[in-house]
């Protein structure tokens, strides 16, 4: 049903959106397309979709998420707010969904992971194997006795340069619309860019000759539920030419993969996800990297997608229903090799789109990718592959066999679920101290120097958990059982631990880790161990035989593994057994995008890998249960 | 430079387009995408961009093409009605350019044309070669014990049914979209449509299995200066399903070629061009056709397309400012395979969409595919085939060789720059008598019985015209020597012959052919005999050794060649040697949508055809001024 009322929102440099529909503010926003902040979807718990009604009848309940005097100030939950007036909203940057945070850089600090890469293919053989290259030419000029036509001219000057032998050459109809402006530039001397295909070799891009060659650039997109990542890079040297991340637009309909299929069942859903993942969060990111890196889009011809079985279905427009019905069959493990005009992306027509193969509905082409920048499936020794999303998912073996998992962590590790969570970018506390007598914390805050902090992202959770937990200020179930100045309760009895205060902040707001924010990590924790546990025993190992741990994820720059075994989300093995490996489902499609051959091994991967399906397990949810304390149930594992 | 006025173009039956820019009405209905009918480019010759202006300062000098009653009524050329204030105009349905008069019919009268056609496809073998096929098949259902892909399920089983040699196969993004859905409806029975490829076969689209097979369709596409023909007919039979035809949306910005390519060398004139073309014209008539044969554009797999030079350059959205500057070349001669989704028209994304291949800026893919359907390719008889366009071309030569040229005709045989003038359809005139006594006139109108006259298409103009000079009315310079009823001259002493008066004709006002139509026609007929003449003595043949001569275009169901050659636009040769083979172009496209090889064959045509550049050749300007008279300066030729 929706109400006849005229809802208005404003924000700080966008033109206001006037919408007549819904039965909350958060509904009415989503008609008029504006991207409030909802990982919980709407439940009330998450606090993120905080506005501030500036007219209008506003009566709702206050709650935890507001102040006496924020809700003075007419600020409300959106969501909890039913509309029964014309209303204007102000809608502050804190409860704009990610995708408006778009943070690019020219990757300086992930050179160091695609170096090692680019290495890594060159020992495979993997290198110089995008199947595209520069050829540049003179033709002869056309006069009134030789009037062939300029695409004719082109094709049988590459023929004689070429020689015999060649596949056949076919022009793109891009290039075929530059062709003219680009012979007559260049004086009949022009550059091309060609890919050589199956049947038929084909001319993608002509250019007057010039100076300097054209840029042959790929893309390694990770699209996850919560973040996307994306690499722009060099296809002749490797060289990442600027790397950018931003927000999943999707993540207004819902936190969890779950919650997305499910709003993609609605009608127009489907597209509106599709919509919301490509035209808000990764074409916007393209443009910027291609501002970065200083080249066009139609300069990009080729690019890997990694992103998990939902997060494929919906970047392809499929439809994703029957993941979440038993027997959990995906519509496609294999994508196929995709144009980038059918994509709708902002890239060359003619470019190659390859999603990286799933290989079951909650195992996606981010683990197979994942699998072959970790290296884990040439491994002799048993290695573990964690990857720390809002889906969590797990790979084990080595070189002879591979099994892999997936289970439902919530967005925690990147922020999400969480009152003060952010993602790992400027302004968030990475890493984090207690001083066991004073209470008093030391953090490490990501940005320059003098950055405040702003929230805290995955790592800087579970430093501050484990630490809480060491210096005996938290209990085994995340109660607070000291007092002091930092720790605070609000009216309803929460405690928390103060962070920082109003003043030292980014936002000017208190940061502080509530008992509700405790609860939902120890829940994505235990869902982590109690996922390796299970995956080991149906296979008849025990932990202590996992001889290499590899922690893939977007939590930051690293991750303290002392504290995460402390809180029981990693095994207890030796520390040395620990490998942070960053965002290996972004590195997988880097490999992916930069050699045909690697883009093989992962669909090869992907077809010798076995799925266990994890929410028919018996046990699992035993498991489970007992991983949700600090340690564990079972605090022999973590002596 | 634009006005500060707001102009309102109202017109029966859609909503009112408001615009505040023009220095003249015809210029703001540009603007305001208003499809004003205008082949003369805005000059005023042609008088037919009528409107009547209900509000608003209008004081335009009254022409030949307004009477006095209409100019009191309001009633203005567009063209040279200057906006000095707020109008309100109203445009009567004969100012609206061609495309909003789509006619469909279900191609009965065609019918035989491509019967014949489809029979001469299977004495070449060239039939069942349109590289598609359907095939059935059940999958095994998933469980939790096999929980394939959809996908994977279904390309497992295709090759199972397929056996060993077959290529590899791949699914395309529109299957793999249905896919989930076709499967589970069908109980995992289903259909597929799948195409034979190079280096691998594609699944195009999937039905769960139901009584009847899914229609594979395909479009024989003509576009004209002035007008667009396309055929939808059913692959596998080679059946023609609908017929359908509309103006040219594109004549709004001027009636012939060059005028198109001036204006497409302006700011973003190209895609106006393409847009004018497709989304007004070619799209609405896919759509008609779709429901007149009841099938979906997913169903249409394959498209061929067939037009000169120019429109196909405009088609495909390349420059095409190159063919009317010397030397005159082409962008391109063949177009490659192209797919749906590249060309935005409304059919299947993967469909293959083949332009003719054309062989010089003014010979294109529509004399290539006539040369094929017209037989002349392989004929031991020495062949003239002639296609009577808003461009005339020609081509002349047998099995052994063949050649070809052009001729700036104008659009008279459609119909256009004569006042009026009309497409072959309901309405036209399409043959006339005169008796020599009365001079009264007897009409052959098309359309069901009691018809009453609108215009005269290109055949009735012929006949007419010829009338006019047996009978003595007109001399040999289309003046008027005869007076009489029917013999009317307007206040600038311009003659004309009334056809049928005001109360006779389908439009209510009275229908003249004038001195100025005329004297348009003879510059038409003039140019298309002079190209014949020096196409001949170029290679040292005279008129009479052509033996057979094949007469193409939408001029009408057919021509009266004695007339023709009355009035000297055809050569005197026995009667018997001329054949009217109505729209080659759409034909040869008919045939090429229908057989891969038959579009081979064309393409070899093109690449073995000899182009004669008239506007370069001396002596061509003076054969073109002395065929300038009924019927020559040169009467001898015509005894």
């Amino acid at each position: 049903m929706s109400n006849k009322y005229t809802i208005v929102f404003r924000a700080e440099g966008n033109e206001d959106r006037v919408v007549t529909a819904g039965e909350t503010i958060l509904e009415a926003a989503k008609k008029a397309n504006v991207p409030l902040d909802a990982p919980c979807s709407g439940n009330g718990t998450c606090g993120k979709c905080r506005v501030k009604v500036l007219s209008g009848e506003s009566e709702s309940g206050q709650t935890r998420h507001i102040s006496r005097e924020d809700y003075a100030q007419g600020y409300r939950l959106a969501c909890a707010c039913e509309i029964r007036s014309d209303m204007v909203i102000f809608v502050p940057p804190s409860a704009l969904a990610y995708q408006n945070r778009i943070k690019i850089s020219g990757g300086e600090r992930e050179q160091a992971v695609f170096s090692a890469l680019r290495e890594e293919l060159r020992t495979l053989g993997f290198t110089g194997d995008s199947g595209l290259e520069i050829l540049g030419l003179t033709l002869s000029r056309p006069d009134l006795g030789n009037p062939i036509a300029d695409r004719e001219r082109l094709l049988m000057a590459l023929e004689t340069l070429r020689g015999e032998g060649a596949p056949p050459l076919g022009l793109s109809l891009h290039a075929q619309r530059k062709l003219p402006a680009a012979l007559r530039e260049g004086d009949f001397s022009v550059t091309c860019v060609l890919r050589r295909g199956a049947g038929e070799d084909l001319v993608l891009n002509v250019f007057p000759r010039g100076a300097s060659n054209p840029v042959i650039a790929g893309l390694a997109i990770d699209i996850g539920t919560t973040s996307v990542s994306i690499l722009l890079l060099d296809l002749l040297s490797g060289e990442p030419l600027a790397l950018g991340s931003a927000g999943n637009g999707q993540i207004r309909y819902g936190a969890d993969v779950i919650s997305r299929i499910i709003e993609s069942s609605r009608p127009g859903g489907l597209e509106r996800l599709q919509r919301a993942v490509i035209d808000e969060c990764i074409d916007p990111l393209i443009r910027a990297l291609c501002r970065k890196g200083g080249i066009d889009s139609e300069d990009i011809y080729r690019a890997a997608v990694a992103a998990n079985t939902t997060m494929t279905h919906l970047f392809l427009g499929v439809n994703p229903a029957y993941l979440r019905l038993e027997p959990y069959v995906p519509a496609f493990f294999e994508g196929g090799t995709l144009r980038g005009i059918d994509t709708g992306l902002f890239l060359h027509p003619d470019a190659e789109v390859i999603p990286a193969p799933g290989i079951g509905s909650y195992v996606g082409g981010d683990i197979t990718a994942g699998t072959f920048s970790s290296g884990v499936y040439k491994k002799e020794a048993l290695s573990l592959l964690i990857d720390l999303g809002t889906n969590g998912e797990l790979v084990f073996g080595n070189a002879d066999f591979l099994m892999s998992c997936a289970c439902s962590a919530g967005p925690a590790f990147e922020g999400g679920d969480i009152s003060c969570g952010m993602r790992a970018t400027d302004g968030a506390v990475e890493a984090c101290g207690i001083d066991r007598e004073t209470m008093e914390p030391a953090l490490r805050i990501i940005g320059a120097a003098g950055q405040k902090p702003a929230g805290l992202c995955g790592s800087g959770l579970i430093d501050l958990i484990g630490e809480l937990f060491r210096c005996g200020i938290i209990n085994a179930r995340g109660k607070f059982i000291r007092e002091g100045k930092r720790v605070c309760r609000d009216e309803w009895g929460m405690a928390g631990y103060t962070i920082a205060f109003a003043g030292e902040t980014e936002t000017g707001r208190e940061l502080a880790l509530t008992e509700g924010d405790i609860d939902n990590f120890i829940r994505a924790k235990g869902a982590i161990f109690s996922a390796i546990r299970t995956m080991l025993v149906s296979l008849d190992f025990t932990v202590d035989s996992i001889e290499e741990v590899y922690i893939a994820g977007g939590i930051g720059s690293g991750i303290n593994v002392e504290n995460a075994i402390r809180i029981g989300m990693f095994p207890k093995l030796p520390l040395e057994r620990y490998h942070y490996i960053g965002n290996s489902s972004l590195s997988g499609a880097y490999a992916m995008v930069n050699s045909r051959r690697a883009a093989g091994k992962v669909t090869e991967i992907s077809r010798g890998m076995t799925y266990l399906e994890l929410s028919s397990h018996p046990g699992y949810m035993d498991e489970f249960v007992a991983a949700c304390f600090l340690p564990h149930t079972d605090g022999g594992l973590f002596e």
